[in-house]
């Protein structure tokens, strides 16, 4: 017997429709569907959204929110996070994940595209929290041959055993970045992706510093660097790109290269601000949202993503009608299942039940006359009532199974880390 | 007989204590209170902040909440604002200004300087619902002298009805801006308030063209403008000025002008985003934050406004250490107090009890390494769990007495706006 869920009477394109789930596909849309489904969800006063795909995050960094602030990067990067990343363990990354999860959850997001350490726990935490998600095995080697070996090695091993993850969680490969993977590592990353059709994840172009010793060291711009040496295709997952000049753009279109966005975390750490969106959609570049990880944005909440973006936009180009809030709102969902090649995103039939539905009987709300301006420039993410992720109810009326043991866990175990 | 409320044990700068309030004053801080109160707050896993202070809004345009987006400024005013604004009433104003009061309440402002039409609904509705407001009769004559007797004749008529307001509502003169009222409202209205130790609210370089006209029509930038003509005073709280030169700031140091800074209506309308907070501060000038009406931002809601401060000024100044946060939560609270010359924003025996209790057991402060850094980055305004303003308990477990009633009053009305 196959779980169906029947959405009564929630608002959908600015009229109030039934929407039928069967097994994990949304089955049918309609103005009055009778079916004896297993489960039925009263729709009136909510408004039902495709659930938001956050593209880059490091999900266990949830542990280390508020851990440094107000710091200069480098000052972050060797005095905070390197030091305590040598302490992470596969419980803290479970627990840390888990939160990571519920956060997720509670906002809205029903994918995510993650790129962090000690895979297996965090894909069992995961799975278990009933989210859908890219898990990367991370390759990092700041230029240390001695590590390929090991690094090839734990590779084929996830690999083998990622073939018994459920369906909800994909299998990828992280390469960190341009400037601290080896370019024989790049490449063979790479490689091992495309031989399995995996999507592989990674940093590029997130500061001017970066861009500068690129060209100390390779002539070119990191965008450049990584087209000769064959790294950029379709099944690149290039988060940030913040300092890319028109040549890099017209690469990245070229080579159907997939961007992400993080706004908050390139304001707080002051990467930049000037992300060339319209260049980019204007070339045909498939542009994504995410919140990076909790260590330099603090939360994961892909509605203050949507936030920051537009506003930053109109700021930066002097233009209030830029990031209009249909381009906005497909940046932050459809263009993420796009990205990824998932069939989530949009409310059709046919496509993934990765739903959210939001709550439009609050102040947030009132009134409410623009719904997706409510939603992204007066509500923020305590609007999300319910939860779906692959058919199944993750939250409803704000209730996660498990909260409370995750928040316990986390309190007791963060402190190993200080 | 007084009213008196102790809360017990709440964490306040990084211990738990007992706060005793006496009628509408914070009477006594201290380890271990013993005290007959007539109510105890429990404030275990909770810690107490001042109430913000929203420095510049125009409350009832809550009922414009979304109504123009993604527009270009003139376009947004001529097409929707104004013709809009014709069809306001004293029913309309005083439930726009309930939703607004609501709305500060639920996100943690105990008191909020004003700016909008129909005085006496905007006045009743703030003293109903309890919170804290500077409410200026608004002086515009759009350079037109035949409305100055008119002006005139009603804002002395104003001034002597504000003498049977309560106690937590203060009458000031709002100027609009120095480009639509005449230079003789402009020292007329200015005199006015200096006579009756009167603060006056206006709007001084929100946009680059303002400064181009003012040059144009004066030879001077508004700021050199206004202190030609002797407005300038420790009495003027001058929202916006996002463009000003080193001698502009100068100036405002030297006459102690109050500033407001409006970041999210500043990027959305995309008036500017470089406010000179470092250099207003070096200058000894008083910086305070407001959200501006919610026809231009949307909302109300001044952990946001934080938040997006400190992001974009880490971001515009390429510095991952201004704003730090410290600073941030004084222009939000203890700043607003000083400009007003009202005695809150501080947790400090002798000081007005307008406060906030934040619910810390959330995922939001999950862990809790930094409450600062967890309230501005990672919460949203729905961890205020109970306000208290003038020692009365506005908000508590965010229920509001009336909060149904305003929603549904509101969305019968708005309508007649559109």
């Amino acid at each position: 017997m196959t779980n169906s869920i029947l959405i009564k009477g929630v608002a959908l394109d600015e009229r109030c429709q039934d929407v039928l789930i069967v097994d994990n596909v949304i089955e049918k849309i309609g103005d009055s569907i009778v079916f004896e489904a297993h489960k039925v969800i009263d729709g009136s006063g909510k408004t039902l959204i495709p659930g938001f795909v956050n593209m880059h995050t490091h999900a266990a960094m949830t542990l280390m929110r508020g851990i440094g602030e107000d710091m200069h990067l480098k000052e972050w990067l060797y005095k905070k996070i390197w030091p305590i990343e040598k302490k992470l363990d596969d419980e803290l990354v479970y627990w840390g994940t888990k939160l990571a999860a519920l956060e997720m959850i509670k906002s809205g997001t029903t994918c995510f595209n993650d790129q962090y350490w000690n895979l297996d726990a965090a894909v069992k935490a995961s799975a278990e929290m009933g989210i859908r998600s890219v898990q990367p095995f991370v390759i990092l080697d700041l230029g240390d041959k001695s590590k390929w070996s090991k690094i090839k090695e734990e590779c084929y091993s996830a690999w083998e055993r990622s073939k018994l993850w459920g369906p909800r969680n994909r299998f990828a490969i992280g390469i960190h970045s341009p400037y601290s993977v080896s370019e024989e590592m790049l490449v063979w990353g790479t490689n091992f992706a495309r031989e399995r059709g995996l999507l592989v994840h990674i940093h590029v172009s997130e500061t001017e510093g970066e861009n500068r010793d690129s060209v100390d060291l390779h002539g070119v711009s990191p965008t450049k660097y990584l087209d000769r040496v064959g790294v950029l295709g379709p099944d690149i997952i290039a988060a940030h790109c913040l300092w890319m000049d028109d040549e890099d753009i017209e690469i990245f279109s070229k080579r159907d290269v997939k961007v992400v966005h993080n706004i908050n975390s390139n304001l707080k750490i002051a990467s930049g601000y000037r992300f060339r969106y319209n260049e980019f959609r204007d070339a045909g570049v498939t542009v994504t949202l995410g919140t990076d990880g909790c260590a330099s944005s603090n939360n994961l909440d892909m509605i203050e993503t949507m936030k920051t973006t537009a506003l930053v936009q109109k700021a930066w180009r002097e233009d209030p009608t830029a990031m209009p809030l249909d381009e906005l709102l497909n940046l932050a969902t459809k263009n993420g299942g796009l990205a990824l090649g998932i069939n989530c995103g949009e409310v059709k039939e046919g496509y993934l039940a990765d739903l959210s539905i939001i709550d439009t009987n609050s102040i947030a709300f009132t009134p409410n006359i623009n719904f997706k301006a409510n939603l992204v420039y007066s509500a923020n993410s305590s609007c999300v009532d319910t939860v779906i992720c692959d058919g199944k109810v993750l939250m409803e009326g704000r209730r996660v199974d498990g909260e409370r043991e995750i928040l316990d866990n986390v309190n007791r175990l963060y402190k190993k880390l200080l």
